[in-house]
């Protein structure tokens, strides 16, 4: 969704065509200039919306998933993150990545300012609100796979970094009109911006952190359930609805305009392949699961509708109906296999968040010429391991400089009683039948 | 919410008087095609993703309604259901209710494709993502009558039948321009179309599967409670208000166009109406449980919600605000007495969805000569026969079909152990206070 | 968000100028009074049922806030009141609030009946919509602080009076264009009118029905958590997020014009307002108790959220961004301190509303003259007082004749018992590990 100064022509000859009175055939836009400013901007409102909704996804899911001692400190996590992510994302985000040089690695250290001007094409402040939300959105990623074990105000302060800082840079690079952009990669709404980077942040913090304790027995294998059972399933599932609903705001808003017969149709078709490559997901790793294990695992289901979403986020237009069912089942299975090589590794993602958004996401952009003529492999392979080489590595330097002065991880005393009760001291579930 | 052809015209003639310079007065539309067409589009948009949100609606309910050792697999159902229905409405559903003949009775076998032009008045996808979510909707409604006995991927199979067979050719009756539209049937956003339909579904499985064990007394009484205690009255509660919120698209969209003065005037009056059918159906419930037995029966109220809203779906925008508070109210009451007209068949309706859903649908279709001056009563009383009757055999002879070949029932081994454990393997609430 | 005439001028006036073919440069319109009218509708449905959402949103943040044994009540009272005030602002309300004579105090008691015309700028019954769910949410806020003791229908018959009644008339006296708005009152979307009015009214509840039996040891010390713990914290998490939501609604359509260049960039910038405001709430509230108490309190970031955003209600437009973080802040500082002072008054607020919406509200509308240069400090102490003070008088009268004539409080048995077995006999949490 690279900001296109391009698109503000077609409303403003449309204006001038209307006035003159030429046959305005269908090729040719009837839309003035203030009805497409007022169309893009709504875009940029609703979608924008349904994407800070995908918080709330976020910490439902995460809620779920973790175990009945650490769900109000991923409440408070959840809330916090998005709160900072608003404010750093004012305060350097956006120029950081909008206001970077063509071709170019960083923008600049300056808060955001309003310059809405009709011949933008939409109100700079929908602008700023849409991109935010995308920001918040990389860092409610991370925030679940290190549950249960990480201290609060560490994540916190890494939380204002990757999205004041890292998230901004690698966003620049593409949609901010940078180096990769000018490289010719293509990532539509961001499978490798928005999804691995918040992966690959997450990814450095559980190897730093470690697995909780007694995550893993001595010969490796990931402990019987029980003791680290999911806290409430209906939670993980409203989760996974809300984020499907947000995610048509995600891809449909990145097609950045909707003031015109082919943007309307285009945002149309992206909700129909958003929607299909979930269906996909879900259904891929229910099968799967039922024919592997037995038994139809409902978390891999819910956690396949995030991975084909993820999948195709890097190209939600271009697929046929058919191709959007198969980029997302396949990013269902790979949430199913991503989540079993972890375990091999003994990493310990408490929500599956890696497997979902950056494995998903990897598979997702390097799709993308499978279905869009104008995207090259070469590219996509530069890009995918640019993002995600770089964000791993600041991040695992931010996290060990962390872990350095003032630790990350809790006592094992403080797991043992349950991060509820030590950083928050509120129970999450008071529950008398 | 027929697809309606002399929709078009309106736009393109304006903008013809537009471009001509006459005096555009009120009755004549100053909306360019174009500009038309993107509100249909975003209309549908908007409407559709409200109507998908649903999803999370009756999943929420359903995990409320049902005992706490079935929550997992009622997730498992609707997240399943929802990718099913996607999947078969685009494979061969669209096309089998919009590719109908002109009064006839079934459409063709294949898959939609998009042909949006700008003379059609909104995007085709748009339209398609649209009748999808009602496609699924209509599949939601069945899940959670059959609850904690059923097998779940007998009902997967149902499910996919159902979204892609049953319901379109019933939508297509009508909808499509069939039989049932030329005869002057009215179901403005279906009650009968989508909620009976749904209904009629479940009864039919629900007498073939039989009541969970012990859920009757040799009396024929039900139980009490405690047993068959509902697992969660909040997450009732939230899936009631997603569906209320839901309905504003199911119902609002339904009017098809949005280009125009007189659109958005009848949009605002189907919202009116919609929200006060519901206000109706809440208070009816609750205040008849309260004289009648005593206590004020908060899970009656949240299905009197929902006998409301069915009740405004076949005619929401002819009523004033009173007949619309009066047609919810009944709907509120046939919820109540419905119920309890199930439980003297014995038949055993996990989470009410056929009082509300199946019979309000009734009342709702039946009442629209009541403020539709267009409307007659014998085509409503062919229409809800026709359809009802239709679906109900068919899906009695495919879950018939199921049962002979592969059983449909979970063991009671299984059932007593709660389809969670045996199902997905997945305990729903993992909850240490 | 008064009701304003004079926005009709501008789309028509383009309108001429449109057909007149003068050359419309940007700061006259080119969108016609048509599509303005679509536009403005549209903002009113769209942010009409992000409003009506909170209501979701009440529902869960008082369900979690309440101990399990008072759930099912909270449910049963949220879904009951939002029909109540539905039906309520139908038959009387709007005609109260906006047939109020130019500077005067009270309107008419006739039930609203739809008189759009493309000269109002909208649908009349679009209006009607946005403004009903301004007066559930009155309602809603109040229905919280009284949990655990009040009975359920005298609690319904305060809500029809507060939605039909007290609500309307402070409504009129600025947003119908009273005697507040003449004197140059300034609250944009209502942090006075909407959130210390049903802050107000339930202050004066908590007085008449004193504490939940054994919250307040003998020095007066609320008593260990333990026994009056929240039932659950990721639903109060979920309601905050789904207030959060809505307020976007809340505030962006309190703009109440979209079909403008400078109502879309005046929305775009309310948006990201509220957004701040609420940030700058949680991270206040999260810093202040990790400081003063040693653990990060979730739930008074949760509420300092809500603090937050009804901080910035009043002025959601004028306020800079770094000006919209500081008073949000004050919001949720407001929000902790205002929960010790209640304490101290041995005031029983058991979801924390008094704090949220009646303190923040006050400061809020209070701050407006900070940003706002067409404000003026003693308008706003006038409007703060005399809506405040004719609240909590009216609020008081009519809680205490309810309390002569037939009680409002519980039996102690009862509450003992939990109000969700002695009023709805429906357990909200059935829950086997």
């Amino acid at each position: 969704m690279t900001k296109l100064i391009k698109r503000i022509s077609t409303p403003l000859i449309s204006l001038i065509l209307l006035l003159n009175m030429s046959s305005a055939g269908m090729a040719e836009t009837t839309v003035s200039a203030e009805v497409g400013f007022i169309f893009n901007t709504l875009l940029f409102l609703i979608c924008g919306f349904l994407v800070m909704f995908m918080a709330a996804g976020f910490a439902m899911l995460e809620s779920g998933m973790v175990t009945s001692k650490s769900v109000s400190v991923i409440c408070a996590k959840n809330i916090g993150l998005y709160a900072i992510a608003g404010i750093m994302f004012w305060l350097v985000g956006y120029n950081l990545a909008y206001g970077i040089p063509e071709g170019g690695y960083i923008g600049t250290f300056t808060p955001w300012s309003d310059a809405s001007a009709i011949d933008t094409g939409y109100a700079d402040g929908s602008d700023w609100f849409f991109q935010m939300v995308f920001c918040a959105t990389t860092v409610s990623i991370c925030s679940g796979a290190m549950a249960e074990r990480i201290k609060l105000w560490p994540f916190f302060l890494f939380a204002a970094i990757l999205a004041g800082v890292i998230y901004p840079i690698v966003m620049g690079w593409q949609w901010g009109g940078g180096w990769l952009a000018e490289l010719g990669f293509s990532d539509f709404a961001g499978s490798t911006l928005v999804h691995s980077t918040g992966g690959a942040a997450a990814l450095a913090g559980i190897i730093l952190l470690g697995a909780r304790n007694g995550r893993f027995d001595s010969a490796g294998n990931p402990k019987a359930l029980k003791p680290f059972a999911a806290s409430s399933i209906p939670l993980v599932t409203i989760g996974v609805f809300i984020l499907w609903l947000g995610w048509f705001g995600f891809n449909g808003g990145s097609q950045l305009a909707l003031g015109s017969f082919d943007d309307a149709v285009a945002i149309s078709t992206i909700f129909i392949n958003t929607n299909l490559a979930a269906c996909g997901g879900v259904l891929a790793a229910g099968v799967i699961t039922r024919l592997m294990f037995g038994k139809t695992d409902v978390i891999q289901m819910l956690n396949g509708a995030i991975g084909g979403l993820v999948a195709i986020t890097a190209e939600p237009l271009a697929p046929s109906p058919f191709a959007a069912i198969l980029i997302g089942a396949v990013g269902g299975l790979i949430v199913v296999f991503g989540t079993k090589l972890l375990f091999n590794f003994k990493l310990d993602d408490v929500v599956g968040a890696i497997p979902a958004h950056l494995f998903a996401g990897i598979w997702g952009t390097l799709a993308v010429p499978l279905t869009n003529a104008d995207a090259n492999f070469s590219a996509q392979l530069i890009g995918v391991l640019s993002v995600n080489i770089f964000v791993f590595a600041v991040s695992y330097i931010v996290w060990s400089v962390m872990k350095a002065i003032f630790g990350i991880r809790l006592s094992k005393e403080a797991e043992t009683k349950g991060t509820d009760v030590t950083e928050t001291g509120v129970i999450a579930y008071a529950i008398r039948d």
